[in-house]
């Protein structure tokens, strides 16, 4: 008997998570005669937990194909990490139990570093528990930090987004500096890895263009030396573009944006990034005029430019994953390789979830410049392919016309787990 | 003999201000045999004093294409109010000279309300100093504040992509809220008008979707009563978006903004917008998990996601300007008339700049609704026209591939002229 499968999506969503779903969703409908019907996790894991299954089946098509030009998650996503058997045996026992009721075989879990714990888990605690399945985790992550991957589903549209807003907002400096803002701050995600904001500097092709500074969390705040920089492109360039990472921080390793929680003249608590605080220490060391700007959900969500490129490897990576399961692949992780850099030819190829799961990948110190503010040609050479082509959602009363899915619930079959964290 | 004629740009730059400056180029090149060379002040008014010009004749026609969908200023612009003739008679002769100097009959000026003030007044005084002048405004503002034309070069397209990035945003709530953010704020620019706030709303066609709430500069900002409808939006859809115009005030006119000039931890100043405020409001009587986005520069300058209608108006006010002066308006603005709603036709008229100067367009009652917390039909109907159409710029790797112009400055032949203040 055949057997059916879960598909579940996990953490901070992105413009092209979707996108693998179509993927997942169309192999399992060309690979009918080997696969039935596909679940999917309504809130990712935690609809598996409490039964909140959608029958994928009863979605049309054009819903599907859709999906493939829609952002968010559009399942639901959940921010939720199974801890180990030993903590949380129950969580595990009800994940096999809604396995066993479904005749679920194949689990499609699509994230980040964190479903990648969870899937490889899942694979090995079924297996002890008694229940085998399939575990196949397929990548996602704007944070482009999983390893043995070329590059993260995700990551390339945050990455054409923001490059492209550096180079929009660069533009809008150098015609306005002699009388108006001489410094612009873009604060851009990446609590740990500096990926994008490695991936500003694609648009600057010269030390004359914008960005001039890119500050990443892997190189410690050095206010002295910021400044210092900041200086020397106003006074050459006439003005200064810093992208920054949510995420950097001082000597310390303590992030400059943990400094900010302040209380205002209404004693109304300040939260904020660290844009408005690097804005400050401009403004008392320098006294010019500036403006910030913080992305934040914009840059993830933003589909209407994501990459060609980075559409087609979400989409892939979700197909191949399930070929891989019905190749008998188990606790792996679809994986880009990268075949060619110059044309940048890419294929799918399984590795072993146990390489992958619980490690991050950070900026590689040769792809970061000496002094630590900008990235090298050989960042450039890996970032370039990963922004490349655009693929634009269709478009409805100027509005991107994304779409919702039908969404019909099973009826559930089990008692009710209260899910209690 | 031929007049010659000078176009300068003012202000605050937009995505499709140069789209209006290829069309007055276009026009001059267009009715040679009418008008002798156009040039250009380098950086606005600023470079017309300091006799800084830029003979548009040596730009390639490519280039000149290219500005169409090229942001920013292409010339420079300048954040440079002329005063009136008493105060700065001095600037006013200096003006005179330049233009009698270049055989200057044409002055085509484009900017908002302090531009169209300058451009009457250079008009006026002109004329008193016994160098007459034709005078035409080419009206471009992202604020939507000029009276007496349909809209304004420049807002359709930040309309574009603030109700994208809301809609976006908005998306990506919705497949997290059950575990991670409630509440997510975007801050767009209007410090009195709140008309890009409310084309925010055009991302919403019913009441649970995003963004739930809009507060504009005209509504007097009352926390109770804001907290009350983020409560009701997080109870009923589960989460809520919020869209802030930067110039939200309380009930004494006081921009809430003005209240975040506090001192950090590191005894740092703290600058930043009203999203922050707002959220640490929503921390403190909600408790509720948000996050923020101060889009600043990136709305004004996101040439990549521009409306087709504000690229073709921006050009067609330009080009319709050069032909007004030629038909002898003097002291006019390009306007833009709304012939039909649907489907959505438009003319260019010359408007008297008298009616122009010195008024500010602010958001009609019945255009925001009774609880002041959103658009009206009526709004809808009169915005949703502004952002249609999608004017993708080309790409080159992966990014836009934006134009410079080669700016050939004239070699001056007046004495050294300092601009004081």
């Amino acid at each position: 008997m055949k057997k059916n499968a879960i598909y579940a999506q996990s953490g901070g969503v992105t413009a092209v998570i979707n996108a693998s779903a179509a993927g997942v969703i169309n192999a399992c409908r060309d690979y009918a005669h080997q696969i039935g019907t596909l679940y999917a996790g309504e809130n990712g894991i935690l609809g598996v937990l409490t039964e909140d299954l959608i029958d994928t089946t009863h979605e049309p098509q054009a819903l599907i194909d859709g999906l493939r030009y829609t952002p968010s998650g559009a399942f639901g996503s959940c921010r939720y990490k199974l801890k180990s058997l030993e903590h949380n045996r129950r969580e595990y026992e009800r994940l096999i139990e809604v396995f066993s009721a479904y005749n679920i075989g194949y689990f499609f879990y699509n994230g980040g570093n964190d479903s990648a714990d969870t899937c490889l888990k899942v694979s090995q605690l079924a297996n002890e528990l008694g229940y085998p399945i399939t575990a196949v985790h397929i990548p996602k992550t704007i944070d482009n930090d999983l390893v043995i991957t070329d590059n993260c589903p995700g990551f390339g549209s945050v990455a054409k987004y923001v490059a492209t807003s550096v180079k929009e907002a660069g533009y809008d400096l150098e015609s306005m500096y002699k009388t108006s803002t001489k410094v612009f701050i873009l604060e851009v995600m990446g609590r740990n890895a500096g990926w994008i904001a490695a991936a500003c500097g694609l648009a600057s092709t010269h030390t004359s263009e914008p960005p001039h500074i890119i500050l990443f969390p892997e190189i410690p705040f050095d206010e002295d030396r910021f400044i210092e920089a900041v200086k020397y492109a106003v006074d050459n360039y006439g003005y200064c573009v810093i992208a920054v990472s949510e995420g950097v921080k001082d000597k310390n390793g303590i992030e400059l944006s943990s400094s900010q929680t302040t209380v205002d003249d209404f004693g109304h608590q300040q939260l904020g990034g660290v844009a408005p605080i690097l804005a400050a220490i401009i403004k008392k060391r320098l006294g010019v005029k500036y403006h910030w700007a913080v992305a934040d959900y914009l840059q993830r969500s933003a589909r209407h430019i994501a990459a060609a490129t980075d559409v087609e490897q979400a989409y892939v990576c979700g197909y191949r994953g399930v070929e891989f399961a019905l190749e008998g692949h188990n606790a792996v992780m679809a994986s880009i390789k990268r075949v060619s850099q110059e044309p940048y030819l890419w294929d799918i190829e399984a590795v072993d979830l146990n390489k992958v799961a619980n490690h991050e990948k950070f900026m590689p110190e040769d792809f970061i410049s000496k002094d630590g503010f900008h990235i090298t040609a050989k960042c450039r050479d890996y970032l370039l392919p990963l922004i490349g082509g655009e693929d634009f959602p269709p478009f409805k009363n100027g509005l991107p016309d994304y779409v919702r899915l039908k969404k019909n619930r099973v009826i559930k079959k089990l008692v009710q787990f209260e899910v209690t964290r």
